[in-house]
This record gives C-alpha cells, sequence and structure tokens, in this order.
C-alpha cells in the first residue's frame, strides 16, 4: 500500500476532499464519472434538489455494478467451460493419435 | 419495455420515490445496496454530514463500476481468445486425423 493521497474534486458544481490510496489522476477520472451521471440525471429531471440528484447517482451505479457484478460472474464461468473444453479436446487427441499409430 | 413501476425505498433512513421499469424487488435490492455502502461509510467516518457520505457513497460505487469494467472487458478479450484457440485446435486435429487415415 503506498500513501494516502489528499485530492480535490468538483462534484455537482461543489468541491470535495477525496483521501485514499489511488493515484490523484485516477481519483479525477472517478469524479469526473460521478459528475457526468449526476448531470445526465439533472438534465432528465431538472426540477430535483442535489440530494435528490446524489441519491439517483447512487441508485444508478449501485445498478451498475449489480448488473457488471453478474456479467462479470457469467463470463468467469464461461472462461472456466472454455478452459475445461480446451484441455479436454487436447487431452483425446493425444489418445486417438496413438490409437491410429497402433493401429488399434 | 413494460410500465414504469413506483417504488418506495429506504436510503440513509429517508424514504424516496424510486419509479423505473424495474421489479419492485430489484429495486428494493438496489437500494438495500446502496443502504449498506452508506452504512459502511458512515461507519468508518461517523462525523460526516448525510450528503457528505452520499458523495462518497456515490464515489465508492463509481470506483466499483470503473473496475468492474475494466474486469469485463478483460474477461470477454479472455473468452474471444480462447474460442480462437479452440476453432483452432478442432481444426488441425480434423486435418491430422485425415492424414494419418491416408497414411500421408
Amino acid at each position: 500500500m503506498g500513501e494516502i493521497r489528499k485530492t480535490m474534486v468538483k462534484i455537482g458544481g461543489r468541491d470535495y476532499m477525496m483521501r485514499g490510496f489511488e493515484s490523484e489522476e485516477y481519483i479525477h477520472k472517478v469524479a469526473i464519472f460521478v459528475d457526468k451521471k449526476m448531470a445526465e440525471i439533472s438534465k432528465c429531471q431538472p426540477n430535483l434538489s442535489t440530494s435528490m440528484i446524489m441519491v439517483l447517482t447512487a441508485i444508478n451505479l449501485a445498478d451498475e455494478v449489480i448488473k457488471l457484478k453478474a456479467q462479470t460472474e457469467t463470463l468467469e464461468q464461461q472462461v472456466s467451460e472454455m478452459k475445461s473444453v480446451i484441455s479436454k479436446t487436447a487431452a483425446p487427441t493425444l489418445v486417438d493419435s496413438r490409437k491410429m499409430r497402433t493401429g488399434k
């Protein structure tokens, strides 16, 4: 673990001091991501309060996290199954080749 | 697309009316997820205001989204490469078997 860095970011027009182990560049990237999500919600529903926009932003991000986690699990399962297919296709091929060479 | 559903959820001790196409069960799942994240942050930093906790919750969720997206991309790339390996191992095996059968 590196040292804790302090980074000032702007989210929803307000400045926030962030503390974390991530690089300053990455913390800005995350802040910009949140800010864009807030702007999208605010554009669709211009009468909402800042706190309501922030709640909806968190809700939308949590929805993305849940769906991405499910997608990641499916892909990991797929990778695992394909690894098994690759190892199985490699093994019987060797056995079959030997059978053919010995004429059995 | 189905009809827009209204669901009342509790996040950070406050009630919010959510509107969306997702099932009521799923909206509750997402709200509980956000609520738990807020509680974790609040436990670690008990002196923060509700709005600051909400900003940090959004920041943490955005961090998860960015990392999960990168993980998904890596896994998709892996699946694509493995598909290519499977199709390549299947094809030469057929050719080799034919060669062996004809004695060439």
